[in-house]
């Protein structure tokens, strides 16, 4: 997403939150990348401001539980959901665009999150929209920006590839661990949008067999 | 608001935000009346979280921007805003809601803020528990309770007095000092509160004349 708003002109300005995920490892790679684009980076620590203390019972946030192996629509991925979790980012992020004069938040939901992220549908986004400009009336005016929302991880990937995103230098898995482990619900999309978009798959996975579609 | 949801039979759960506040000795004030209620008190350090290293320019946050005195409809009390602060204190309550299987979040935005404060007005809270409530579809339900939201404080000062509520152990003052400066907007509006309730206000303030109303 960052790639493709500096393509089409937009000035940035990154965000990310440590909020207690096991793959804070991402964080490292968010740094990264907002550098080679010359994007000044912002990290707000959510876990140091005691919120990860009652997050718990996901799987993205809890040791205690496991990470699910399988697809994004699995009914067992409904672990991974953070509850409000966007809501929180997307509400601190533009608190900073209006301290910045940025006139957008960009936020990467994809199309295929719908299906058990209440949070990046396409009813939120719009209802966010309307209630963040509500609260800074008089102060600013933002648009929420969601390229992604209607878009498949393969199209996203087609995207990448057109735009020369060295994707080895992304992060997706949840587990956290060395390497990509393969099997969770985001290595399973990573792996299968890269195959689908018959697009060369950069990551090194733990487990070298894609798993099986059903 | 505390005591009168518990009136109503309310289980209460408090939290607090520390978001560099030059006010911040209210949270002691929030952490004995929590206790005085047997509601278990968290507190959500944003501070710590590094939201206040751009949160800067609003004179509740910056120790460079002097707390005006006056009223809170005067045009110098928008230097006291703090964007978009009452979303992100919000979303995070919703999400300790959820996770704590409570169903409501209250907040005591009163008819005084809506002036100088968009995120206290009723059209903001309606497009907030609209969007949360998308926000964590199928986890839970929330509803947002704003008793105070049409009501001024000299009301609000009637309902404590009602309640018994011990108004010496509470605090407005935003310059945060050792006593209430009793001419900054909310320390002005606190006094004419108990003035116009003709209740006995129990408030040392550093200035003892009550400010002209003009």
């Amino acid at each position: 997403m960052a790639y493709s708003l500096r393509a089409q002109g937009y000035r940035l300005i990154a965000i990310s939150f440590d909020y207690g995920q096991r793959h804070r490892k991402e964080l490292e790679f968010a740094e990264q990348m907002a550098a080679d684009l010359d994007a000044p980076w912002t990290l707000i620590d959510l876990h140091a401001a005691g919120l990860t203390s009652f997050l718990t019972g996901s799987a993205l946030t809890d040791e205690t539980v496991t990470v699910p192996d399988g697809h994004y629509a699995d009914e067992s991925m409904r672990i991974t959901v953070v509850p409000n979790r966007n809501a929180i980012m997307l509400s601190i992020a533009c608190a900073l665009a209006v301290t910045r004069d940025a006139g957008a938040v960009a936020f990467g939901a994809h199309a295929g999150d719908h299906f058990i992220y209440p949070d990046c549908r396409p009813e939120f986004v719009h209802a966010f929209e309307s209630m963040v400009n509500l609260a800074v009336d008089g102060l600013a005016t933002l648009e929420i920006i969601t390229p992604f929302l209607s878009m498949t991880k393969t199209a996203i990937v087609e995207l990448g590839s057109e735009l020369n995103v060295p994707f080895e230098r992304t992060w997706s898995c949840y587990k956290g661990g060395t390497l990509h482990c393969g099997t969770c619900g985001t290595c399973f999309e990573r792996r299968e949008a890269f195959a689908q978009a018959q697009v060369v798959d950069p990551t090194t996975y733990e487990t070298d067999a894609a798993p099986a579609r059903t």
